[in-house]
């Protein structure tokens, strides 16, 4: 027997719509690259999706199109968000970080038909523009300038283009489970692979990310979103803004703690989301700056570990909550997210700080299973660890024009080992690679390197596993120091002790002048692993 | 072109499984029927809702069969909540209020298959029972004693029952748009309508109430739960408190002040919701017990309008957040809710309150317009009052085995008299039939009786027209008084001076030992406009 509710689509098409008439008036404040600010409000961003959208469907797209967009976070990268797939294409978003190779198998894979760039990396597409032979048009999201126009002379400018579309143009219907967006992994080997939302999937987990237990985004809120909305989809913050009708902000392309602070204070931002490698330059300015009344209450960190000792300084140091939270490209991203409960809370703030570090719990639509060698489930809160799957109404069934992904009894494979405690809350040990293997135990990198980087000394570290006739493999520590000082190795190792088990202890530590990173701010280990994986153990 | 993100169905048996898997040692607590405190867990509750679907399908029901409940909140119901509707049947709750033709005809008309009655109820359904011949079955939900076997011969005792199904039963797959449960409006006039939710249209409404700006409900809460499992689902806070892992306590039948204090002191109740006839009761306990470190910090009101004297002696007499909220059985029921926006934080104590009055603003997953009297939409924030129309994911489209009831260009007609401000604010000014039209402008009786109960000797208060021959209408007060007081009728009507316009002053004030109320606490003015409708209109 079917039920008698109306029948409605979940589109982004209804988010910006929502926005619009119940949160017009509220602000959404954007950093252009040049560094201008400029105040818009939802009314405003809503009107001008629509004109994109007009103007996308005038220049003879079909339906399910790739538009793709190089760009920061900034309010024309807004209203292509929510124009483009509201009008029924694809949102492909690039990230500038990637390798001009990959870009360019990127654009080619997606048959990507226009691209929106951002005036920074105007360059970057002139040194492509021959190769990128699938786009029909490229349009500089600045005011245009000769300079533009000779580095690109195939070049549009945005608001020529969007000149020629109808603010009043609304939306075409269409259903829940057409794509809307698409994010390539940048993984550290092989060729990125795409991930395609649909309106569905992007709704649904919009309104995860508004619950009290997630992200809490509500109109009580200034968000500041310095997650790069090239990264997937700024963790799908913009839409859960619109559909809440928070204020907005955007912080353009300078993201170093001054200037995030400098906003923070303007725009009197309530919540931030980012990184842990952006938060530390956060910290630095705040610790430098010591605000009073400082609005910022709460930041989601993701993306990487937050190393606990970053934890501990927002939370003692400026009163600032910091929520963990772990993603993928794959899981759009939320996969869990770190908040305590109701048992949990007269616990003391040791104990609760002690599960303040694992990344979470699942929310409701994600399902975590861990797998242990054989492939048979771990009983959930035994203590075992293993291979993280997951499943749910955003999580990757099947790469972008590939082959299936998911295994055969319908879970994702995320590659990462964790383990789950009795109460739901997942620790991400190491990807499944990464892991180091001594005397049939299993050390975490991720561990060793968070206990690195709490001294005040290290900068970056990376740990890998080092083959040893023995243990099969024994991990070492990459260590890049922070300017000036000046630890031995044996000063370095020192740090383990007391923290972890004795046999647990890098056999050695290596000074470096960098710890590789790739396009997302993940350690490459391969490169790692390449030159200093046939070191002597012998310090 | 599709996404590629994994095909899942929302569904309640997703619900109480997530429930299961991540939040199985929070604390469910339900108070017995006979006064015992039963402490359970999410790991019961979904383990006894599993062996209740088994038992229900091992009865050899159909797909879409109704299951009805008549019963207190209470553990068992909850687990007819999930057993039945994740099990395939439609758990139908009816309202003990009804009058026993009324209930007649719903059980009938719903063609309920087996009927679960509590105790305390036993005796309407055995006064019925030779009436209730579609019923296959009724179950009574306490244990066997030889006067309830005797009461009700033919009826099985829950235990019983449930000891017929197996605990590992696995929900079966299915339909979104299937239907989950159904609920009959109690209207003042006419045959009640029943309207039938289906699980998509119940998970999202779930998710909405899960939102920072909604209910807030989440692992961190204590959740009290008094709004009855009879009436709209008890808002949908059964399955938000499965979705989000929260403490949850099922009050039973006592619902007084000091039964609902100590409750709230014992199991440390952080948010509760209910109708404000009951908030009323509670607000004497606290006041009559001035509880130390009081764990109750919010509490949403619906059901009906709540004078904004209690929203005050809430908030400041006990620093209880009181969250205005407005619904309807038709819309699952959140339509609006009272959630401040970010510009509005720093306005002053008093323009805030000024703005919590209202009923708030639709959350993302409903819209809202006014009407005019030519049916032509009002423009947001023009100050116009109109019909409210409403439509979203959780909106009835049609009565359960009724003709279509939504408008032609889709939308559902509240008949409430509402207006809107510019921010999407709500205040429901009147049921249009309640509207009182004087000199061609329209009074609200909802304002007259709000100012009436905010008066100390006043208990209880209703607003209706008299015909007028210049006039047309002119509003009376009908009025309860509380025990002792003794104000003349000048001194009731003098509380209206200076608070509205002298011709919407009513023309009199007339005593009266009880103002009529239906099921569900909603005043039946066509009792009270038959009684008093041709009183004279001079003191």
């Amino acid at each position: 027997m079917l039920g008698k509710m109306m029948a409605q689509q979940l589109t982004i098409g209804s988010a910006i719509d929502h926005a619009e008439r119940y949160h017009a008036a509220t602000e959404v404040v954007g950093i252009e690259t040049n560094g201008t600010k400029t105040k818009s409000n939802w009314r405003s961003v809503a009107k001008r999706a629509r004109q994109l959208g007009s103007a996308l469907t005038k220049a003879g797209l079909n339906k399910g199109d790739r538009i793709a967009t190089i760009a920061w976070n900034n309010l024309r990268h807004l209203e292509i968000y929510f124009g483009s797939s509201s009008a029924g294409y694809v949102c492909h978003t690039i990230n500038p970080r990637l390798f001009p190779a990959q870009l360019e198998y990127i654009v080619t894979h997606a048959k990507d038909r226009i691209l929106f760039v951002d005036e920074t990396f105007a360059p970057i597409v002139a040194n492509l523009a021959d190769k990128l032979t699938v786009l029909d048009r490229i349009v500089i999201m600045a005011p245009k300038t000769d300079a533009l126009a000779e580095l690109l002379p195939r070049a549009e400018f945005y608001e020529d283009f969007i000149a020629t579309g109808d603010s009043n143009f609304t939306w075409p219907n269409f259903e829940e489970n057409h794509a809307s967006s698409l994010c390539y992994t940048s993984g550290t080997t092989g060729n990125p692979k795409g991930v395609a939302y649909t309106h569905r999937s992007t709704i649904l987990h919009s309104m995860a990310l508004m619950a009290a237990d997630a992200m809490a985004i509500s109109a009580k809120e200034s968000v500041l979103t310095v997650v790069p909305m090239f990264h997937v989809n700024a963790w799908g913050i913009p839409y859960a803004a619109a559909m809440s009708g928070c204020k907005l902000l955007l912080p353009g392309p300078k993201l170093d703690g001054e200037s995030l602070l400098t906003l923070i204070n303007e725009e009197q931002a309530t919540f931030a989301a980012g990184v842990p490698t952006i938060w530390g330059g956060l910290l630095q300015a705040l610790t430098a700056n010591k605000p009073e009344n400082l609005s910022l209450k709460r930041t989601v960190v993701g993306g990487a570990a937050c190393p606990p000792s970053m934890m501990d300084t927002f939370r003692k140091g400026f009163g600032v909550e910091v929520i963990h939270a772990w993603g993928m490209t794959e899981t759009s991203p939320l996969g869990v997210i770190n908040q305590l409960k109701n048992a949990q809370l007269s616990l003391s703030e040791d104990e609760q700080n002690q599960i303040r570090v694992s990344q979470g719990r699942p929310p409701f639509g994600v399902q975590l299973r861990l797998l242990d060698d054989e492939g048979a489930e771990i009983k959930t809160g035994s203590g075992g660890t293993g291979i993280l799957q997951i499943k749910g109404h955003w999580i990757v069934q099947r790469y972008f024009n590939a082959e299936n992904d998911a295994t055969e009894d319908g879970w994702f494979d995320t590659g990462d080992i964790a383990a789950m405690d009795q109460d739901g809350f997942i620790t991400i040990l190491d990807r499944s690679k990464d892991l180091i293997k001594s005397g049939g135990e299993w050390i975490s990198s991720v561990e060793l390197e968070n206990i690195a980087i709490a001294h005040p000394e290290v900068m970056d570290a990376a740990a890998i596993a080092v083959p040893h006739p023995k243990w099969d493999e024994r991990p070492i520590i990459l260590v890049k120091l922070v300017e000036g000082a000046s630890p031995s190795e044996a000063d370095i190792l020192s740090i383990y002790r007391d923290k972890i088990a004795n046999w647990q202890i890098p056999d050695r530590a290596i000074f470096v002048d960098e710890i590789p990173r790739n396009a997302t701010g993940k350690i490459v280990k391969n490169q790692l692993r390449e030159k200093f994986g046939s070191v002597s153990l012998d310090p």
